[in-house]
């Protein structure tokens, strides 16, 4: 497994990209066939299309493109597989997804073979440096999606009634029943020290010669006002306080388009959190568990995020302030690697703490372009740029994200009302 | 396979009882497992889930109140396949019922056996013939949902751009680029013979002692003024002749709430009609075929058929003289039970054909209860009884129906704007 | 005022025009300008609209085609005023009729002159005869005008918090505050006497010289069974019970579509009805007052009248059933003429009472063609036929009803959920 | 006429108030009360109800905590015309807004000379100080509202097929029929001159003493790379250049968001903009107009303004680029003072130009708080800081804000698909 970032300049790129489209299979295990098929929302997408999908953007990107004499698998997979690139053509309508029985499963494994078989012989001739720059970027995608394909299925098991948990890692359907000790749940509303940092232009965006996507970059300076922010994520005990609070049921903490979303969505916790007994459980992808409250709180959306942080009396951090933070810390942390796939307790004895992994931490940025931005180019031109409206930064990565992807400069993005990805906060002064 | 209407006096109900139960997995022989997850609009459910509720109907209405020692199957399984009883409680939301990954279908059809199992040790007792009358609705429940598993499953692969045969029986993908004859396709505008009735009292209803469901009880009186039909199904060389005049663009041919839905679904030929260079080619279950000129037009909606008998000149007939017509017919013809699973072209040499099977035909009866009607006790009164508003009867079975279930009291039903059941049209005057 | 059905023969047709149109004028005359704006849901139109539309009528069907020399009014409203004349021509959206501040009040006000003006001097010419028969049509169709006029402001200032009142009749802004003696409100379960009827062949339809629409025609012959019909329609102290009882609680009353609607909608009472202090409030057209227990239930959809005779043994009966019961009767009641427009207590020591006015009753038939039914020619054949699916046939007129539309092969008819009309029911057995 | 910034300190605030108030009723000097009642969409409000809400609100804030013996003229009006203030309590729902027939608009002009005179009073007191500050508010929100009263009505009118002028200022119903000169519309697709402006760190946000929204303070230090300004707003000529150049239908152009837009309201042109006969025209208030070419285009959406600038091979500013560009500038230009209420065409001969009055200048930037965003107190905390989200911030004023309103430092927000404001671009490099 991966445990660096990857770059084109990798010599090793030809076992880095066995390494992550195995790392892909590795993933769906303990999926059942059917389970592979299932798309609960338009937002999020079938195991087996994530499978097809990272498999077109090498054949559409790389293989078609530059590779001699390569032989396209099935000609309508283009237009199947396609997820949002005007530029390569028509594509098929992202909520019908879930439509797709055909191709089987087997056809996909057996495209996903000969994508890889292809390229793999592409990538061991001399020439292959002109392709390097995509390839890594077709990796440093699939690992992307590696991270959906984990949040889209609890997404999709957790709408069904019987399946509660993720039966093929360990199956516990009656969890609720057994669980014997609910944990004393006090939440206790305080809050965890802060670190300081001084007022200062400071340097934004990707900066090594590593990679790093178009929307990182250009480097530029952004002048910060001197800030504080928490040591450690939000967590769970500290989100109870909030709901026991009231928090849910009050306009005065919430932006306006939240407290519409809150109210039509009918809100009253985070996503996968669900009370039995007075005791809180939370969804993970192998069940359900007692709150762990000393752990990042997750799946919440931004406008909870910043409702909470007006309810404790602070603000969410910029993106600015997140990746000062982080531009000096190890990037190290609970991560996609591990196989745990969920946030893990903090350490109160420890300063500054998780910046990388756990959960995301939504920032108060809207995803916009940096001064000079210049999108690649072609249709990868599409892949950031032309998302950058209505969502808000989200920075360091998750327990279902890939070491490999992470750097200080990583942007991810989600709307401001989505709750499905591990996403949390952290506070800022 | 069964040729004879069943009912409970049958003999043979244990036998009938393995006939059918078999039946059903046989028309699942073509379908992979992904394609039994298929969900593609409300209206219409996974394979799976039709073969989980049948086994559900005989558990909830037989086994659980009268078997003794019976063991459920699985609790949670009174939710998850309850189709509309009320009276046996909550239950999956039918536009969810594609989500169910799990159970598995392995899992539903080990639960099919164990439905069987218990079954036919009931009904091999003595005392047997308590659970008789239920058990054969129960068999006649069965039959129809084979009749939805084909239009269900119809239906969703029509929504797949690269499944538009359906392989498993004859895969064809490129079958629209294959034909190379393109048949003349000529729309003479005329109407084919009528057969005339005389005015009188006829009387209407289930009127044997043979199996009936509630709604086509009690027989009784009803006056009909003199009426003729045409002795066939409107085909489809008249239909194109319809298409072709501007049916589909002219409102004053059209019910007006049939209109608005034209309009807002873009209709312009029956479903599963698509024009290529000029010739027209239909869907049937195992790919696209050029249209066949003389066979019964089927995939209309009640308004559709309503517009077209306006353009011809003609009306609809009501189910009580499409009773009255069928009564002194031999009940046979193209049913299921062929496995052609479409509508055979008529004999113009003929007289009053095709009455039973090939297309089920609109009536311009609303579904309504017949005077005296008294619902079955139970939950099985909900059976028919609360789906008499706003729905349409229709008579004679079609293509998919099982030849046992028909009779020529039987009343199906479905929304005047519905079209992916086989449902076609026979003129009035 | 005119309390005699209205024809073409009328020797007085210049007569009845003149009170007629004059009669749409003393309805809005506690309208302000504002309120004649309203337009509170699609289906419902703004009272300024019905005064434009009903005067394009006859400048449309009578003055273009027949007048010479006619100066048409406006160019513009033929497409404005048009309410759903495909053959007419394109018309501007109905939900969007609330929208024309223009033409003005004033405007549509003259354009009602300029056609009276051109229509009496028609009407006084010897060759009037070749446009009475349209004349009628008109002056019948401005008479289901007036009763839409009072029925969708009713529903219009029933959306205003503060216009609970039409307060240019009796403004009572505070009334619920100011009522001192709550009825007692019980709710005895008892059934009224019935009035029962032989069976036969009965003659059904319009039969008589003097006008009818197309859709009550041709006369022809309906075997009944024999039947029972209440005595009175139901009443508000037995509405009560069935609400007490848990009436719009408890599925197995209702019909399927109607079960989704009453939950979709949170309905648990007739429309209008208001609970205040455990007491019972409805709405009339001059503000709340205490629910009359006697009085015939109104603003109820088909939904609720069907619920209601099954929680009461009895059922609905049907559109023949009605007719037959009425043809006896003499065409009087509490018609709009009188100025109340609110149905008038039952006296239970009366036989058969109240199959005209008071309130439209729901009949079980589906509003359908009669045999050999043969729509006006032109657009007029627009004016019924077209909307023969989905919609229920109510008889007998109501307290918005004027007299002189009465007759008793009248077939009025709604969609079955709709409940704005004055529409209650009458028990069959 | 105001034509000096307002601010609490102004030794004339009794005679603003005036001036204020009076100007809002010399708007609707050429409106019918029928006009004052529209409501064409959730996001306007009737005239009507903009002069109740703006009289609510120095009730509300001023009269009802401060005015002793304050008589409340209607107590139904809090809940009436509270826009959006969740600490003043439940409210009526927005988009119903336009079923307020009562209270009329008499009761309404009643209301505002009540709460006038009260208002009077207490501004002649010595206390006066003590609401000075709120009064000033008061009276921004006023203008605010004016203008919104100039956009709300002409989208109102301009949903009427016959009202495509608005007759009260100069009724031109058959403008498109008369126009004989369509012009020349060559749209050469060049760019206009360019400002610099150097690198650096600039103070931003409310500086002075004067009046400022929260939303503008604190004054901040942001850090700007060298940039440069178009010398005018981008004109009709070059956005015609856009739409003949495909602009509307290439994805490429689009944020994936604006694009859905695009394709969803069928956009082709700015809002208002008509093609007739080969010619395009522009609604203004008083009728449809040939499109003046060197004119600011107006009316159009962030994604349009978005879209065309990256179409130009430029990018939008942000709204800090605006700020120190706008900074040194008289704050001149044509507001809504002059009474034209619509852009006046641009001078090429002159440099920076037009950063005041015309059109609202869309920036890039996202509507966020300022560092160290500090609410004000209160209710009056929800006037900006609860729609920090999904909106963006456009500069400079347009031809329907007063002049009084504007400083270097105010910050407009408007969602990115909402047209309907005075609201265009400038280019930034």
């Amino acid at each position: 497994m991966l445990s660096e970032p990857l770059a084109a300049t990798d010599p090793e790129l030809q076992h880095c990209y066995s390494n992550v489209r195995q790392r892909t299979l590795e993933l769906i295990k303990g999926f059942s066939v059917e389970d592979m098929m299932l798309q609960s929302m338009p937002d999020a997408s079938p195991t087996k299309w994530h499978l097809a999908h990272t498999s077109w953007f090498f054949e559409t990107f790389i293989l078609k493109p530059h590779a001699v004499n390569y032989r396209v698998f099935n000609d309508s997979y283009e237009y199947l597989f396609n997820s949002y690139y005007d530029s390569v053509g028509e594509r098929h309508p992202r909520p019908n997804r879930g439509l797709l029985s055909r191709p089987s499963l087997d056809d996909i494994l057996a495209y996903r073979h000969h994508v890889d078989t292809a390229m793999q012989a592409l990538l061991s001739r001399p020439s292959a440096g002109a392709v390097a720059d995509i390839a890594v970027i077709g990796l440093h995608h699939e690992m992307q999606h590696q991270e959906l394909m984990l949040t889209d299925i609890k997404h999709a098991l957790a709408q069904n009634p019987v399946a509660m948990s993720c039966p093929a890692l360990n199956p516990r359907d009656t969890l609720l029943q057994e669980t014997h000790n609910p944990p004393a749940q006090n939440a206790p509303h305080y809050l965890p020290p802060f670190t300081t940092f001084a007022e200062g232009i400071y340097k934004i965006g990707a900066q090594s010669a590593g990679f790093s996507y178009d929307c990182e970059r250009p480097s530029h300076r952004v002048f910060c006002e001197a800030f504080a922010l928490a040591n450690r994520p939000v967590n769970n005990a500290e989100w109870l306080g909030f709901v026991r609070d009231g928090g849910y049921r009050d306009p005065s903490l919430w932006l306006s388009d939240g407290w519409s979303r809150c109210q039509a969505e009918r809100w009253h916790a985070p996503l996968y959190w669900q009370e039995h007994n007075g005791s809180w459980y939370e969804l993970r992808l192998d069940g359900y568990h007692p709150l762990e409250l000393n752990a990042p709180v997750c799946h919440i959306s931004y406008y909870e995020a910043d409702a909470f942080a007006r309810w404790s009396g602070c603000r969410l951090p910029t993106e600015f302030e997140l990746e000062v933070a982080s531009s000096d810390s190890t990037i190290e942390g609970n991560f996609a690697d591990s196989g745990h796939w969920h946030p893990r307790p903090s350490d109160d004895s420890k300063t500054l703490q998780q910046l990388y992994g756990d959960v995301w931490e939504w920032s108060s940025s809207s995803y916009s372009p940096y001064p000079g931005f210049n999108p690649e180019q072609g249709a990868l031109g599409e892949y950031n740029g032309k998302f950058m409206a209505n969502q808000y930064v989200l920075r360091g990565g998750s327990c279902a994200t890939a070491l490999a992807q992470m750097r200080p400069s990583y942007r991810n993005f989600f709307y401001p009302h989505q709750r499905w990805q591990f996403s949390g906060l952290r506070l800022a002064q």
